[in-house]
């Protein structure tokens, strides 16, 4: 086999076999193909698309490049959720513990954010102590005791999507809905896990900026996950918004502890309790979307959550007493709210425009090597729809650094587009796809 | 600027600035833009092809990328002639010093062989003691005293180009018209010319396999030059058939002299003729093809077109001796005879099988690296058309390797097409391209 011969062949529009997939993603791996040719593979693949067998063969391929964590020795269905990322985004932390608690073991390996979007493992790293770096053995040690835990992407997992990421960001090939769904797929595979949910943001803060193109991602990743076994779900919801009122790192994990503690922004609540739903559904405890929500509502009520939340916590080396007050997480030295100049209704937001406001403000990465301050946030006034006057606030923004609040408050004003009529209503979740439950 | 982002440019459609495509190629050939993303750079070219200006922008950045010839110390309007490549095809050895001998300076800077084409620098080197490796002063001395000069490329012209070439051929982005286009273009135009005659092969032995796909070709050279402040003229020509009779290399440099020698087979005494008029309207000598066409008759009667051949032989440090006998340039071992044990009518050529064949026998190379023997070659003994006995000869092989023998043997058995009804008549020359002249 030549790689050439195979890029010819995905450039020339037809199907590779499983086998010539599984050859050029070994040899990838093994730098017995150079990135030169990978790269031009990858843009063959932009243009051309992946068929199913194909996209299968790929994700198969990546997960196979590393370890693939065992978790037949944790008794039951084990569930992850996997959200594409947006602004605000911290449901992984309220929503792990309370499947868990509703006896579905959640064995979930999290990221670091970039650019506009934050990352669970950010945000978790506000707790004091808290370690997101667990070899495999205490991974799944953790899962079989805690039925949760709460990690970091290992060296030893699927290298091969490491390196096609990076040769990907460079050459313009990241945009290609097969090799996002292979990433994320073989990423999630990777972990063990027999179900997925997968929360797919649509929306001006979300990697997908319409429900076509999000409904094209869903569908390619739960035919992956089919193809390869895995009953996968998908809820299609919206980032046209803000998720909750925080947008940070230890202010996100306060948001996703006062959903715990049965308080919380409505909508983070909402998504919470849907997509909480679905994996008890897929984890064989709940026998209707009503039943799910029901069980999870009552985690909430009755604080086992929280409970739950606390034992990861602790298992992980953090501080369980970070969970009962707001001022043992990292907290800005000042806070300024920031009105727009201008009155009139909120249209709508650019939240990508209010995710790089975070960023600016010190919360988030330009580029992966880049250091975070995890006190620093934003705290949403408004929300699309609003009628609002001249001086009145938009945002609370917790600082450290008087450059940086200017710039982060420039970005947020912008991001607020103002008109004169009602706002449209935008549901929350659009749409939810898989198969049976 | 950023080369990701110019990548993603010509992926999603849009023309480059000529700035961004100099700067990419700049930074490519100093290594400061990997071969990672000029490999996804080139495959987005593939898909999205370039515009008219881009192109221009492209040959001239990689034309810069080294040194061009200055030849305004040569008096006259300097012309070469490029070919596209095909089998046995010999035309320079006996166009060239026609052309200088009707008063139009000819520098003619060739290549080697590879795969089932020849390349004219092999051929060449069929002369005892011919070098090709002029360095740029002696070049233009030459052109200036005896106005013809048969060179090879050297290190220090169109660097960008070899090492995109390089790249291009590992990464199944030959086969683009705007590439392969800039890279005949920027080499032509780096030898100082002032136009350009260009013989678009089209057919079985030729890259271009369709006349469409010839047609877009010589257009698309065309366009380029006169961009770039040059005029081309383009003759589209058959390479369903062998030109001539002789596939090899000293045997081909025979025929071209035979040529010059008053001899010769008619297609390439024609072809020579047609290409030589065009070069020499180009060249302000001729008023009209005709006019053309009768002085380089002239010049191939009155013999000054195998003393011009003489002259740069000689001051190429070659014996002009082998202009006068055959047996002055390397000869196979043995010779036999091949038939192809069927009788009927020759449909057609597969002719890069034939360019197999030669090149199974010796004459060619597989890989740029293949040493080849100059002895070695096909004597073509019929034609598309013929009616053939099983018995005929079909060829002859002059050969040194009994195991080289058998193969191209068959290659070339498997080349023919026979069939019952008369073959369909090809022109020689299919179409002429190109502004005035």
């Amino acid at each position: 086999m030549r790689a050439v011969d195979l890029i010819r062949k995905k450039r020339d529009g037809a199907e590779l076999t499983p086998e010539e997939v599984a050859w050029i993603v070994a040899r990838y791996t093994a730098a017995e193909v150079g990135d030169d040719q990978m790269a031009a593979f990858a843009m063959a693949v932009f243009f051309r698309g992946m068929g199913g067998p194909e996209l299968a063969a790929l994700t198969g391929a990546m997960m196979a490049s590393g370890d693939v964590i065992d978790l037949s020795s944790v008794r039951g269905v084990k569930v992850d959720k996997h959200s594409t990322g947006g602004v605000g985004d911290k449901i992984s932390i309220c929503l792990a513990p309370l499947v868990a608690a509703c006896g579905v073991p959640v064995p979930m390996i999290s990221g670091r954010g970039l650019g506009h979007t934050g990352g669970t493992l950010d945000k978790l790293s506000a707790i004091p102590g808290f370690s997101v770096d667990l070899d495999a053995a205490r991974f799944i040690a953790q899962v079989r005791e805690h039925g949760i835990a709460l990690i970091g992407q290992t060296e030893r997992l699927v290298p091969a999507d490491r390196k096609l990421y990076a040769l990907r960001d460079v050459t313009a090939t990241i945009e290609s809905i097969p090799m996002i769904s292979a990433s994320i797929m073989s990423k999630k595979l990777a972990e063990g896990i027999d179900a997925l949910v997968l929360d797919v943001k649509v929306g001006s803060g979300a990697f997908m900026k319409t429900l076509e193109d999000a409904r094209a991602l869903a569908k390619t990743m739960i035919s992956i996950g089919e193809r390869m076994g895995k009953r996968v779900r998908a809820l299609l919801t919206d980032m046209d918004r803000v998720l909750g009122r925080a947008v940070g790192n230890a202010n996100e994990t306060w948001e996703a502890i006062e959903v715990l503690r049965g308080g919380g922004p409505s909508d983070v609540v909402e998504l919470t309790v849907e997509l909480g739903a679905e994996m008890l559904i897929l984890g064989r405890v709940a026998e209707s979307l009503e039943d799910g929500k029901t069980r999870i509502r009552r985690a909430i009520a009755d604080g086992r959550g929280l409970e739950r939340l606390a034992r990861c916590v602790e298992a992980q080396g953090g501080d369980p007493r970070a969970l009962e007050a707001r001022d043992r997480l990292p907290t800005a030295r000042r806070s300024k709210e920031v009105a727009l100049g201008v009155g009139g209704t909120i249209e709508r937001f650019d939240t990508e425009a209010v995710g790089r406001a975070g960023m600016l403000l010190g919360a988030g990465r330009e580029r992966s090597s880049d250091r975070i301050n995890l006190s620093v946030g934003i705290e949403m006034m408004v929300a699309p729809g609003d009628r609002i006057g001249p001086d009145q606030p938009i945002a609370r923004l917790d600082y450290d650094d008087d450059d940086r609040f200017d710039r982060a408050a420039a970005a947020l004003r912008s991001a607020l587009v103002i008109g004169e009529g009602p706002a449209p209503a935008r549901p929350l979740i659009f749409a939810r796809l898989g198969g049976e439950a």
